[in-house]
């Protein structure tokens, strides 16, 4: 790591500013907008009783997850995927991973036979828009499981979450580590890593690309150094968030 | 009219809050994030160059809209038309509405071979997303509209603008005509009425259907004069949003 | 009004010759092949037991329509929706617009747990097809009640029509209000408006769009009174259909 | 071949009542509503410059066919494949069949760069629809490339049509053959054979489906004897309505 | 029928090289990884317990195929059809020639109610895919019904198949009837037949198609004879094949 | 690294039995049948020239991938994704991966204005399908090259693979890392990766998942250690395949 200073005047190891607006809905059970610099996702949790035919019977919950961009999030619009017929692989792709990383701190039994689904739904689009997806989802996801437990839909001393999960954009910009990338960076960035992390620190998806040239094991250790300390500055942001007032 | 207390309440005659957050973002030449009590609505104006191929070459531009709901902008979780795969019919309805009544407001001739599209997306419903949507997209248009003459791209005389245009439900409801329904007073509501008014007082669409028992001509004039008198105070909102320095 | 002569010889306040051939199809519990001038729209109603699972065990039944236009109907071929694979947002608008003119005359207690699915096939078109659907479909409607009295599928002394409905067009060209536009008058109109009347007189739908310019309340006020006389008319033919024995 | 007399009268060797109306719609360029007792189909022809883009510069021209049934044409009511989202099988199979049924007796070089798209909309089905369909779009195809000729997009003398075509199925019934075979017989067939003729007498098509037993040379052999007679029969029909003024 | 010597060496009543590798699969209940010359086609039979839901609670089970090509079993690579999101007519049209070819040879009853999918998938195409599939599809079908039968999934005693079945493509190529076409072959032919055949030499299918020019009833009578004789030799190699051990 | 023995004799450190049947299809510029064990994966290159439009003028090449899996690859029968009418979130992921995974180790420049399309079509799964089909689609991708250059539409001195490419699966199960999972390991791992390695002993993906517990660094160290060493040995494979005459 080194100080190299930014275009944004951060420094390599610098998320850019955070910000998480819990209960910004008043029609989910749980939900946060979340803020990764310009990049803004609307995630929202929808709790309901009852499980997908597939799981029914065996006293366990679900949880699911759909990631969406609006059309004018990005810099020049894109086609409605609901005009064009169909989802696209990466949003497919990026619905996965959120799903994935939310169940990974998931007890499923200890959830019940209830379903939580989570949209996390982009409103602007600055780079990062997975991982600010699913550190928000996260958020939305806690608050749904108190909602629950107050409507007594799952019982008082269930504990559906073992953990808490937080994700983190990490890449190599001419040579060197850099967290968080903008978008800016990340068209730039040679090697594009995305990294879920937990509250305990440990690796729920590692998913390392390279853009331009690949990459070797000295690299990809320097960019998990880096994952795994700005998700730690997260899950200090989500506790934060988790301990006030809901809006 | 009379001066029926509501359940919010309002009188019969008044709107909800309105409130009107110009340019809310980063990458639409122009946006609006507009709320009718607690529906809101991101409305953003994407401009480019060029015009569909079956305009191309008769010097006018053109102008269109696409409406969506977020799945969980509702009590309870809608699935995504992306996912179903097809878009149903209240959403083409509706964002043919929003087109035809900006158009209305539009000299195609005076925007040149230039295209905007207006996104309308509800965040939270609430009833009246689409007059909501509506309210908000003349001014996300606007805002595009001096974007496109300070590029350059409409002559600096030309005036595509040549009104601005509005929209309020009006609704019938044990009897008495009331303005601007909120979800809970539309689903009790026997006649429901969507206006669009530009800001001279003229009317751009009147889409009034008998939703308990058929209307007669006395009931229809009480809502006409209803919607009027609140697509004037719209048009003031939307006049001091324009005059106040963008976001 | 005035004595105005149109292209085709009619007055302003007159409609195009109307045809009702009840009963044209064999097969349907209900049917009507209308003409509105050159015009033709095939309507069937098509009776069954049960309901939607959405509205089962509610003692309730149900009226719902579809319209689509045959591929040559126009003057110039369009393609299938079919094999576009999606269906366009005009066609939806009208099939829901038909079913809510049908709802509207319909006890649906009366009706009892069935359901009634009505198809309005456009044959030809030339101008005032959504119109001439709906005072057709009526017409099929009515016999596929009678036919299910008959078989005893509702009550005797069920009344599940509680009034007739009908539709016609008006619209304004060149200043003039006008009675059930032709193709080329339609393309020519300023404003447009499709009404939809009950054999009392009392109005179901209203739907006035400005086309070229927006229109003021006095224009509103006589394109209303111009399509509640048509309306009647057209009540007066669906009595005659209804009073000769079926084909 | 014997005298049994079948259901609805008819002997084994006899067509039922086949009326065909020639220019039925006023908007094709050639159009005939052709019915085999009960069964009706529309036929129209659409004529257009051009061809599509695999077949452009070669100076040939391109006949192709859709064929559909309306929802209601049968007994029990069927989705529409609009609503679907997809066109099934059968109805892809036999609007290839139509399409390869008439382009076998057009010449595409006289045709000249010209396209011409036949679609056949079933009005009401008793069987024998693919069969009707191809029998009355021969009559259309016929009054459009005459139109054409008139309109001068292919030459005075040039002869697309280098034969006619008719169509009829035939059946084994109870072990006897049965030609041109209502909904009733058809589906208690054994074998089901539909075979395309030209006026000469060729065969274009000849589709034989063992439904219940397999079947052997004998019976193969006097299934094409009947359809040979029965095509003739219907060859002159189409001879006496292209004679007789168009409607 | 002559001795004249195509270009691959064959005369005109001769297969191209025929084999058939049993059980290729080590996943389906019955597989055959079949070639004709270098069209190669791998057939699957999946058995499961049950019916679908239209034939439930009749005492009868079901066959029915699915027949695709890969992208590039061709020469030049075609789109998948997956990919395009429908699925061709011709593909369609197979599909359904398979499932009834193969249940022309079944006694449903015998079977139970249980299903048979049989999946062809062309891996390489050089005409006569579809008698290719029919003719391994038997294969495949045979060995799912022993299977099924040592699962004890259907009785000891029950004959479900009461035949066997192979099909074979016959031509007129310059005038002269040919045998199993391959790909270069099959574009110049005048018409092109495929027919399908019983061990016991009866007729299941008969699909003839003038692709040039019209045919007279003597060249289809030796289309026939040709096409009863290639599927004698097909059926001697399905009983060979069967009676080896599966690989 | 232990010895632990497996269910099918190898140790922890082993591949499965890996054949390479380079030059499988006669229709495809190159070609490949891989086996991984019982997964066998068909990759087909279809090389065209010319380049898709957004590319198009830039003097750069196009590699891309599209990976399937047959319905009956499986151990019980999925539907078709064309039957479906969309494509699955797991399909699209795993063409993005191989298409990425290609692009790595190709110069565009080098390529010219040229697409390679790569086919990779499950034939039979048994865990491992991914990394087979990128290890596979290597060697069809460079054969692929080889005829482009024989035929000219390359230079002679271009050289567009600047590397090899190959990829194989680990996981945890019951503590121990393992190399390329088999189907019943895969479903028992705690923790599964997939890692894309070239011919230099680079990294180009690296995609880990906790499917059971998330993990820690040292765990994800010995994961890719075991990585690197199997795909060295992929590695040895390939360059044995492309050393051997085409078949």
């Amino acid at each position: 790591m080194t100080d190299t200073i930014r275009k944004d005047g951060r420094i390599t190891t610098q998320l850019r500013e955070v910000t998480i607006e819990r209960g910004w809905s008043d029609q989910a059970e749980g939900s946060a907008l979340i803020s990764f610099g310009k990049t803004k996702v609307l995630c929202t949790a929808s709790f309901t009783n009852g499980v997908p035919r597939w799981l029914a019977g065996k006293g366990k919950g679900w949880v699911t997850a759909e990631y969406s961009m609006l059309p004018r999030s990005t810099n020049s619009r894109m086609d409605r995927e609901s005009v064009k017929g169909r989802i696209g692989g990466r949003t497919h792709e990026i619905s996965r991973l959120i799903g994935r990383s939310l169940r990974a701190v998931i007890d499923t039994k200890a959830l019940g036979e209830n379903t939580i689904v989570i949209d996390c739904d982009v409103l602007q689009a600055d780079g990062g828009t997975r991982t600010a997806a699913i550190t928000g989802a996260y958020v939305a996801l806690a608050d749904a499981i108190e909602w629950a437990r107050e409507k007594k839909f799952i019982g008082q001393k269930a504990q559906p979450l073992i953990d808490s999960v937080a994700a983190v954009s990490v890449g190599i910009i001419d040579g060197e580590p850099m967290l968080d990338l903008a978008y800016v960076e990340d068209v730039r960035a040679e090697t594009d890593m995305n990294v879920v992390v937990t509250g305990r620190g440990l690796f729920v998806e590692v998913q390392g690309t390279a853009e331009g040239a690949p990459f070797d094991r000295r690299e990809l250790d320097s960019l998990l150094d880096l994952a795994v300390g700005g998700a730690a500055d997260l899950t200090a942001l989500q506790v934060e968030a988790l301990g006030r007032a809901s809006a």
